[in-house]
């Protein structure tokens, strides 16, 4: 939907061309400080536009959290090149892989990645949409995936922590991409990287998720998780 | 440094006050956007305390920024109720419990938070600074316990991703925390439930650096980094 900035304004809508400078200026400026008069300007378009197709500034800031979510999702979705009847292991896989090419994806406008930053930084009411409509069918997916891989008698706790443990490996790629190119500067982003990180995670998981399995299976994991010192010694 | 804001301001210096208002300021406004005059006056100091302090506005930010890395490494240092002689196991599990009680501090100011996160959504040249002396440190600490768990014939790429996949599960409940506690509102993050998740990530951890050592000494972690669809069959 976004990516040819460049193109001309009269050939595209008018819905269109709000939307895409309501998310420049709304990544560069915040939600708060930036104005329907600014993103009017930019997009050739007038007032009433805005009113017609979005409602107001917030319906018009949803709008572009949406769009932009959306998106990255149909892009890559977590199915990603999914074989038919496929095994719990490579639905994680592919679910990772997806992860990795939305993180890195060059076809990525800036304002993509700064706009969704602020409202981690600030958050507006549009971040319980984005969480109801967005993160959660993909947080339920993986935790699917890993309430497979680690069997029936696994807590939910277990299966939440376990999800988050994934999420958090790959989602760091994006955030802390600022650090971990000073600290690693020979490292590269092309495909042959992203399938070698999204390998390491995979195995990383799978391994961390057996060998959980089995003590789930023979011990139980919330004690596992609730052990003091002692029975820590135990385990490692 | 920073715990006390109410502290009357007659009685802290005026570098501490220039170092705690800049840090409000800077995280409102951004480094760009903020200015020493609004810094002076929240500080109730001139800007000539600014030059002689810190030079510039620059390094004044730089300032901020070390303050508040050092605030919360002094406190929590990644060495954490480590025990004499201690095993890598132990190692690893005081770096993650350090790196949660950061990251759950009650105690820091929102603005050390925002600040952080505007530095990582529009960096700055202070960034490299706070790489090399904060990040790299803390990476290279916890590159040596993988490297100790992994085994002397892993490749230094093994050890590098191994490193980040801890990290981002430990880092991505500072990010993604609106997020987080949208999706799973019962989620609580006393000193109970920070020993859990620490318990949670050092076991995930540990389960994966165990299996993944199995396979260093035995194939090669190189093979299995690179590895193409048909000898991931063999892995999975």
């Amino acid at each position: 939907m976004f990516k040819n900035a460049a193109t001309d304004i009269s050939t595209i809508g008018t819905e269109k061309r709000l939307l895409e400078a309501a998310g420049e200026i709304f990544a560069e400026y915040g939600y708060r400080a930036a104005t329907v008069r600014q993103i009017c300007e930019r997009a050739a378009a007038n007032i009433a536009a805005v009113n017609y197709h979005f409602g107001d500034k917030e319906g018009l800031y949803m709008a572009v959290l949406r769009a932009v979510h959306n998106a990255h999702v149909e892009k890559y979705p977590p199915t990603l090149g999914l074989p038919a009847g496929a095994t719990p292991e490579q639905r994680l896989r592919a679910y990772i892989r997806s992860l990795l090419y939305r993180i890195f994806d060059e076809g990525r406008p800036g304002w993509h990645t700064k706009i969704m930053a602020r409202e981690m930084m600030e958050p507006t009411r549009a971040l319980d949409m984005l969480v109801e409509e967005g993160a959660r069918p993909l947080h339920q997916d993986l935790a699917s995936i890993v309430r497979d891989l680690l069997g029936s008698k696994a807590t939910d706790e277990a299966v939440r922590l376990c999800t988050l443990s994934i999420l958090g490996q790959g989602v760091y790629y994006r955030r802390a991409r600022p650090v971990i190119s000073r600290l690693y500067p020979q490292q590269k982003y092309g495909p042959k990287e992203i399938e070698g990180m999204a390998e390491h995670i995979t195995q990383f998981s799978l391994l961390a998720l057996k060998g959980l399995a089995k003590k789930v299976e023979s011990r139980g994991f919330r004690r596992c998780q609730n052990a003091n010192q002692q029975q820590r010694g135990k385990y490692l």
